[in-house]
């Protein structure tokens, strides 16, 4: 049976590529949902890619990645340093999580430095842009992989 | 006329009874109204039971409680130390409030000491777990009565 | 072609003039627009006056100005304090942002000091009550002109 | 065999119902000690119930409880705060221990809010005043018979 | 008989119109006092409006107002963020205070974040330039007339 | 009727004159007692004077002073900074309240600045070494006639 | 030779007597000058009284009194909390140095907490109202002559 | 004439052998206090080991020590974080003070950093257990005969 | 010409795979130089692998880079938290920087929260394990690519 | 045209050379003026030297030396540390800044850690005691050199 | 097979003996070495003892002793404070560790309160000069006999 | 005999004037030591003059200045605000010590705020660039006079 990958954004990420273009790139989030999905197939892996400004649909969506996911790529945006719903969310997974970054928050505002995600992941990337998207599919395939050997 | 409680749960508590039945135990959510609502009509009151995972919904839910509620239970989970949104509804109740948790939010991560609910709670039942459902019952009929004779 | 101004109000407001009415003064949210609305349109402009207990919704609004308003006057009430996902929202526009409150966060609770709407507002008015908001009309058209003027 | 329940009081409350009686109540002590007994001989239970303004003397109690009670019920009144020697002596009971207050600590001055007891405390009840007390009583019974079951 | 408006400027606002025109505008504080006038006549009022590098000249001011004034419309620059001084002068006040700002304390430096002005204002105007000073007439009027109504 | 005047010493002050007399001076306690008693008996009041290490003891000394003093002046020594139980012994008491220190605690060690007996205290002599307890029994019978007058 | 008594008094303590009253008292600063300056002739010691809202202005006095007088009384009002100069100007005096208040500064703001008065101050002496003007002479005139003993 | 050594145990310490043997060991405090006697009259030393839940009361021991022992072993368990007192009492003696822990505290909980013996403590013994004890005698040996040489 | 990457490991990376494997894997850093030359090779660029144990020698390198690297790939384990001599070395490179940890230093004790590398870094792997090693390869060689198409 | 330096010194600098001169020396300003104006003469530039304990006077010089002065050289003494009114004069100033200090502040007291003239200041010298005015000097023409340079 | 200890000491300790004497006597490194080294000697032990002012080497010599030694005897001097590598080496030791100072760190700077070392820590003695050196030998035995009993 | 002045350099110093020359400039540490080899001479001093990027090796070198220099002047880099070995090492001095620094680090980042050399060094001269080296010879020998003559 083929893995089956849950990609979730947090708010304002239905903006991408439509604003501050030099510093978020000209890649729209569709754009990124066709690239990722592509490099899903050619790892055998499907995806769901969604996104939401509500703080509560990401958390249902978390719940439902709990049974049907194999792995769960969480772009989380501002919740991240705001949401300890969705660390809880988090913390009832059983798969692999990955907190996933376009820019490196620690390089931004301090309000930014706390993550209630991080506890929850069991790896980061952060910093690649649109390109950590495509970085993602590999480490979370990578850390399924790894679990299912054990 | 029949007292009204409001009992309203806040984000994740939907899947009570599913995951870490070692700490939260083997009862769902399901199985908690059912076991409250008897207790509520023991002592002549009736229960309206409901849970979400959004913030807002809760907000909503707070307002309509205000004119229909004697009294609210209210178990906002990981909104209780992030919400001031929530904060904000209940002082505009005049009804008695208490503040429920499962656990002992004091004996877990620094993150959960901090509490907004509490400054608008008349009282707190924690770490009793899901009896702690039944004694807010109890515990919610002692205030309205106090209140009643004053 | 006229200036569109759009005012968006967070969780709460919505119980204006039914709740604290020595506080908050008796006229309700709708009294609110209704003398708004006079105000935008005896200087030309006209007004989108909506309410949300739910950050996303708001956040889902702040980003529909984005292409529709000319000035955005912002309540964001409680929200005003914990959203970054609305901070973030803001940071997106190009149109002049206003901050508005009922009253003047500073004189009460320590966790209303902090603001993630001041960052990204060009002007704040606060603590003159529902007088707040025809003033608000006032000082945002004057932006709008000033910038046209640059 | 019946269970003993233990309810020890710390410092001013032997002072209780003589002072501020339309925050406390007028109910004394000797009044909370008659109707505790009373709840806890219906529940089958027999009840030690003492006051100390002596922290040292509330540690020797503690310790007292180790070997003969069922069960624990503190109000630790100020020594809550302050005290890391009732923390360990807490911390060598395996028996469950219910931590108590008249009032609600988190809504009162700030160095109210650190407890060194919660860390020890299996279950938190606050804010019911003298009704606080009784709710104890079915609550400790409560925690008793779940572990005997276990 | 007519009202009576006091606006008071601390500290450098008398360079203003001199240095950094791209932020604060190409308008001096003669330029703000001669269109602040005008605003009050036009509403029926008088204006006293000074400047003043000393601390100790804005609190002998202040106290002037006390027994002069109807409302006062206070710029106080930097000793906002430091002068108890000033904090307590307002304090004696019984007329309107209107905290002013030419830009947004709260996106500058975080020693401007606090105001000792704030707590003794009823309102605050932040972020309009040289306009924020015509608003606060308005609003210095609105506050007057309110009160004289209850 | 004579006043009747509570001068109560914490941990250490028995100590007194045998230790750093070039710092606390070679008066001992008794001395000081001595010396308190003639002053209270040439201003008609009487004097009841003790000293305890015990934290305890002193709180039911307070309590004591409630029902048989006109007015306490407290040297809680350490206490002072660490014990929030005679902070509420204190606030019990309806009669004036003197906070008294031999030295001045704030030109000593930074865990010596935090009061807790000084949010219950009217008044505070600090540094004037024995001489402060002849000082404070004009000041507490200055205080008690304050009030007897309104 | 007679002795020489200095009191300064800060900003805003010229309006004593005629705001709150309920809380400072109905005397004014010119009838605690009298009723000071009398406590002093009985004791040999003359009085020099002033007042002042100009920073600056306390410190010319406090240099002055460097030379010219025997004890130094400081009501420095406000400044107590945020001046470092006055501070530093105090800390060249060879004189004794009383801190005075009419309130007792604890029991107020915490930004009044903080006192740079304190580390030069030999006693301090606050929440007696006027009477502790008294209290000061009396006090003042203590130290100086322990200090002509040793 | 021989030395004298005064250990004193605080609150809890009489609970030693009994309780997480696995951690504390199975000494108790009796084995403990024959072993150090031994080890004392070994080196020519009488020994004097007590213990007590009260603060006071270790407060009144360490003053009898400052004139009937040669050195001060200290292990104030649980008040070794908290009290003020103590370290006053600690202050006034001019033996050798040697602080003692069974565990190293600073691997323990952070509120057991702080420690207000460590300011008046020659010397630290921590995390040795039982062993600490015999340690300890030796070394407050070492520093005893230190001294009588300078 | 080929890319080269400089993989450079900070103190006590050296002990990998000889400790706590179950936590840290069985690779050694000889095991996961051999795997990465590998990768790098597979994508036509040359690696420079070092570890040191010293924050100079560390510091050394870095400024090698500088002139002889395209992408510098970082683990500096430990000095991550403490070194802005670190820190200064990266901002004098203009080449890409990527941060890698191997396990996520979020979820571990607060002292590694800090990051003195992440303000000089353009993306961050962290909580892969070795497999972070491999993908850091690829994400090294994406922002030297993106950087030339600029 | 010569150079024309200003030298502002702040409070209780008048005082140097009479008080704790080991500490400070037994120079008096005048002598410091006198050996600085040689110093510049010397150097081809003309020097304003003045003091004052006045915040308000040293704003209306920094103001003054904005115009008439090529360097400023500022000795702000305890201003150095509260005063914003000070760093918005000199953040209007475009001719070079330099700190000034007797003595080294970060080897005194923790309030003299904080400056707010650093963050406007080009350079600072402190600790060199009157010696440093000389060195200002040459710093000073220095700075003005290489600015007109470029 | 006789035990080998490692005794390994950090920044500075090679100028011991030759500067400060009154407070760290007059023995130097080689008198504490030959001193140490008889101590072990005398109960079996062989003592391997180095100094170095690199935090690298230190790392270098406790990764050798995770092989080579029986025990490790740490002073890290200055690295107590800063070092989160040594912290990191330390922690892949599996003998028992003891943090040997010879002052003791709680009675100096406040920026010595922290320590790197004491996590890792089985004992720490401090305080007891060049005394301790010899007690820890004994401490570092009575360890590792406890380990092989068990 | 003349005099030796040590100049120590610390980490990234090596690069100066090879990047970011337009805020350090283009000289580079060859030509500064010329200058101020030249600077020495001229005044009748010798100069040592090194730079390292390891902090044992600066911890060595200023042990060798104990013996050898007259006075030192260092720059320590990023080792100002981390190293408090370097702060024990200068501890150790007898000498003159200045603290130099190329820019303000006041005015940099809130890491750079602290400096372990600051309470160690005699003065400091900072934010003058490459020239600070010529003034800081100067200072040095004013120092080492200013000594001789005591």
């Amino acid at each position: 049976m083929s893995l089956m990958l849950y990609c979730l954004n947090g708010p304002n990420l239905n903006l991408l590529g439509t604003r501050e273009p030099e510093i978020y790139g000209t890649d729209t989030l569709a754009d990124i949902e066709k690239m990722m999905s592509k490099s899903a197939n050619d790892l055998g892996a499907k995806l769901v890619f969604r996104q939401s400004n509500h703080e509560g649909e990401l958390i249902d969506w978390i719940q439902e990645a709990r049974t049907k996911a194999s792995a769960l790529i969480l772009n989380a945006a501002a919740y991240t340093h705001t949401s300890i719903a969705i660390h809880d969310a988090l913390k009832t997974l059983e798969i692999p999580v990955i907190e996933l970054h376009l820019s490196n928050p620690h390089s931004r505002e301090p309000f930014r430095a706390k993550s209630y995600v991080a506890p929850c992941a069991h790896g980061v990337i952060a910093g690649f842009g649109s390109a950590g998207y495509r970085l993602s599919v590999e480490a979370a395939i990578t850390l399924v992989n790894k679990r299912s050997k054990n």
